[in-house]
């Protein structure tokens, strides 16, 4: 038998001691290190590359290296990671390029306190040891423990815990902890009392981020929550360049889900190590996102998803091993992945529901989460329609000559005085690079409020304001002078601009919309208005109400919810019940599709209309402006 | 994306389209070409040796290789299949030391007919298209239909099978065939209707050979047979030198259940190429084995097994899926193991008891299955009492001078007339090379008959022939001399032979007789005594009553029942009822520790005489012989 060797990871100072003769990728994966690899190490991606500076520690360099190494990084000892066989103890450097980076966030959001029931069990005991008169099995010394204590009548052993069982028994000597999943299967058998060991990741992929969150599945306790900004981006921001980019190619669909997986092994490794908790003492994990990234992290090919009838390849939730998906918790741990509606409402979707408990209540309550697609509920205990809103990507940046995502050095929030002076604040204080969504909606409605722009969204050319004036490309209003800001050129918001909110806005009211006629629900029924996502946060509900970016209710009703997706994968980490209930609503929940609605178009259309074409639908809006 | 290159392997003549950039092993395995592979594929073992004249259509040859390869074989084109890496169409020779060759077996058994209820089921249907009125997932359409055919009501899908779903449906136009596991797991999805084509697997893994079936599952006909020697023989003959060479290396344990593993892959592709079956369309194993081959199989140590209190790691038969074995069929496919029943009768006796169904009447039988170990049972459909006798190797030729394996030139039948001459035939007719176990019964009843040894098995010197005579080592008795047979010297049977035969033949009548003082049974009440396994066919019943091998019962009760753990296997593959027997038995069968037995020594020095210490236990043999 060989020596195990020792290789360091730089860095992170993380080491790991191996059998030589594997690859330093798969090396890394044992030692936890994520190192990005597309092709599942192949050698054909060339993203794995890292630096070896002994360059004798590993087998020479292959053919495929010399096609994605130039000859000056092969003399520094550049490597791709997967074809790199160690031979030798050694020192690894892991550029940046190659890392995918977990990074603290926070993430919270309203949450039900739910009774602590998870689906993941630990039972700890002294068993027997065998004797010539009591001959039975290992297992089934094991699983008489458990029947006895449990009652559970059908059990079964995850076969990579069987492999291990002699042993393990033995070297307790017979003192050891089993870990159950539900009342079937034994995942896991570990010597001694690790009954307070016992953790579970929730996990929310969205589209441009992946937030997760570690929990004690002990207490129900979130112990650490990090983000890596989603891997897949460099081939595609949005969801539909993904979807083309994947949809007739098995290997870029592998390449897309590997990404996801990656990823949400990256925060495993983070939010584990924030609390020097074991990755492989996590047991189960709990995944939601829209329908795309559900259907990319399973594998499947969304391209349905995407053509009418949008018809996804599975709505029930799923469990799958989490070695078949190659998350790196215990091998035999479960990946739990929740329910979708229907093809453009997804598990975040019901993990908004199950957040926000508008299911649980007799008050009728709407709720937004609103995104590129906008996913839209009306209903209460009773029944609960849905509906996806085609809102597009201007409130998170897209198509706005000065928009931008969320981040440092964004505009939050605006205010613009009557003598066209602009107030506003940035995230992180730092001087303004251009618009987010938040201060979007405040521009929109301080225009209007101030006549600035009309009803239809078009500049009054009367108003005698420098900041408004005739660009290239048509009318703009200058929000921030070139010489308050760190861009060099003024930020402003331009007729273009304006007319893409309109459109944005309009979309999200029409769907709203038609979900309160299709219930019949007037707008004095409505108890509760809830918005969802982190966007929602930073949103001034007055100013939502003033542009009809949502129904004029009191602001009193409206509440800003926070990350109800990744709430609710937590609540269902902790409890069986829970996925019950995403069960029950991912069947309940009734999906109007907007595309094919005779009223969509009219809906739309009066909606594009600030803050609607009827202004009497606005009442609040229609006391204070006219 | 990259072309696809074809590698032709011969002599097979096999093609297969691949990509490039895969190893030479992993397209093997995909074409279904068996190459040793010890290490799996890590460069370690160097037993995956292939031949590749046209050197530029792989990598360049690594250092590993240079460990195992000499410069003249590098020359020649040497590879290891691992290594090499495809990168242009080629054609590779795999030379007859890295294959496992599967080859024709004559291996049938008795077999009691079983209603036909395979575990596994087909169903085909034509399902309505996705509308947006109907927009169920294409998992929940495919579910409600195969629960509106059989009812259950609990369906999963294997993920395997899931992530084609959505391709699959569209492509077969909604026109698809459902592979269903039991009641619960959908493991396929296929294009058109494929219920004609649903096939099993029946393995026995024995010590020194694997046998296997194939079977048709719609009609429960067996189409193939093949067998391989086992190849862990490598690493010894016997059971006990393989636990001793694994017991604490974990490697080495895998290495021995990769090689069980490539056997079996080898009787597969075999098997089905023999009836142009594609093993894809094969969708479970049934697998039996001693208790120490079913450990090895499932990769579980079973040091604990070859030492008091000899404690297996499980009982109950485990259904494992095919994917996680590294079985070639249907990747979700299963694979049942049998169970077992004590640390030395194991999942083939359970077959053994299956296919001669004692335990399915009330006559009272005794059941043998002749081996290195022998198992016996004896009882009915009250209760069965069962055991394990320490036989040794001796009747398959081990530590017997001339003795050897029931193979081509094996003596197989020997009589011996009163003038001491020796008659006999040989297995396929060719010249004799040495003895098998049927010879040695029939040598050892003749020697005794004419008084050329006495009951303690001793020489009797007294004899006139140039047949008995004194060697370096002793007494010995010329069977076939030296002009007669194409080894070069006389083929005898010696003094130590006799008494190797003695003791094994001893132990196996002390158990018998253990189980029968248990029992309370007396010689007359035995309404039959089966022998089971290859071995038994041949064996002259009078022989072995008159050694003392078996009771003393009228030879019309004696049947010999063939390769019972076979055909037991081939019955739990097409009937869930007999699984579910099988399982009882594992319960239900007594197993009887004879070690630990206070009467063994002196049952066991009784019936090393010839027949018997007390000739009244042998009332034929006295009536005829005294």
């Amino acid at each position: 038998m060989k020596n195990l060797i020792t290789i360091l990871f730089e860095p992170t100072g993380r080491k790991i001691n191996v059998r030589p003769g594997i690859s330093l990728l798969k090396a890394a994966h044992e030692a936890g290190v994520t190192i990005r690899s597309e092709c599942g190490g192949k050698g054909a991606c060339g993203k794995c590359r890292v630096i070896i500076p002994d360059k004798p520690a590993v087998t020479e360099i292959t053919e495929d290296e010399k096609k994605h190494l130039s000859l000056e990084e092969i003399e520094l000892g550049y490597r791709l990671a997967c074809r790199a066989i160690l031979k030798k103890s050694t020192k690894v450097m892991i550029p940046e390029e190659s890392r995918i980076l977990a990074r603290k966030i926070q993430a919270s959001g309203l949450e039900i306190p739910v009774q602590l029931k998870p689906y993941v069990k630990k039972l700890q005991s002294k068993l027997a040891k065998p004797t010539l008169l009591d001959a039975r099995s290992d297992l089934e010394r094991l699983i008489d423990l458990v029947k006895n204590a449990h009652g559970f009548t059908e059990l079964e052993i995850g076969y990579e815990a069987l492999k291990e069982l002699p042993a393990t028994l033995r070297q307790a000597d017979w003192h050891v902890t089993a870990v159950l999943l539900g009342d079937r299967q034994i995942i896991s058998v570990e010597e001694g009392d690790t009954s307070d060991k016992i953790f579970g990741l929730a996990v929310d992929i969205g589209t441009s981020k992946i937030v997760g969150c570690l929990v004690d599945l002990a207490t129900g306790r979130t112990l650490s929550v990090g983000f890596v900004e989603n891997p897949q981006i460099i081939y595609g921001e949005d969801v539909v360049s993904r979807i083309t980019f994947s949809a007739n190619h098995a290997d870029k669909l592998q390449t897309l889900q590997r990404l996801l997986v990656e990823g949400i092994n990256s925060i495993l490794s983070y939010t584990c190590a924030q609390v020097e908790v074991h990755p492989q003492d996590v047991y189960e994990v709990t995944v939601v996102g829209n329908t795309a990234m559900h259907h990319f992290f399973l594998g499947i090919n969304p391209k349905y998803v995407a053509i009418s009838p949008f018809t996804p390849a599975l709505k029930r939730s799923i469990n799958v091993k989490a070695k078949e998906l190659g998350i790196n918790i215990c091998p035999e741990g479960n990946v739990h992945v929740l329910p979708v509606i229907a093809g453009f409402v997804g598990a975040d979707a019901v993990a908004d529901l199950l957040a926000s408990d508008i299911h649980g209540s007799e008050e009728l309550s709407l709720l937004f989460d609103i995104g590129t697609n906008t996913e839209v509920f009306v209903g209460n205990s009773e029944d609960i329609l849905s509906c996806s809103c085609a809102s597009g990507p201007a409130f998170e940046g897209g198509h706005i000559k000065h928009g931008m995502k969320a981040v440092t050095g964004a505009i939050e929030r605006v205010s613009i005085t009557s003598d066209y002076e602009v107030e506003y604040t940035t995230i992180d204080n730092e001087a303004p690079r251009g618009l987010c969504g938040s201060a979007m909606i405040d521009v929109l409605a301080q225009l209007f409020k101030l006549g600035v722009i009309n009803e239809r969204g078009r500049f009054n050319t009367n108003i005698r304001t420098s900041r408004l004036r005739r660009a290239n490309d048509g009318l703009e209003f200058v929000l921030v002078w070139k010489e308050e800001n760190g861009t060099g050129v003024d930020i402003t918001i331009t007729q273009k601009d304006i007319n893409e909110l309109q459109l944005a806005k309009a979309a999200i009211f029409a769907g709203c919309s038609i979900l309160m006629n299709k219930k019949k629900v007037e707008l004095e029924e409505i108890d509760g208005l809830l918005v969802a996502g982190s966007f929602g946060s930073y949103i001034n509900p007055e100013n939502a109400k003033l542009i009809g970016l949502v129904p004029d209710v009191p602001t009193e009703k409206i509440r800003f919810v926070g990350n109800t997706a990744l709430s609710g994968a937590k609540m269902s980490l902790i409890s069986e019940d829970v996925r019950k209930t995403a069960e029950e609503l991912s069947r309940k929940v009734c999906y109007i599709e907007l595309a094919s609605d005779p009223e969509f178009h009219k809906e739309f259309a009066d909606a594009a209309f600030i803050p609607h074409k009827d202004i009497n639908r606005f009442p609040s809006v229609k006391k204070a402006l006219f």
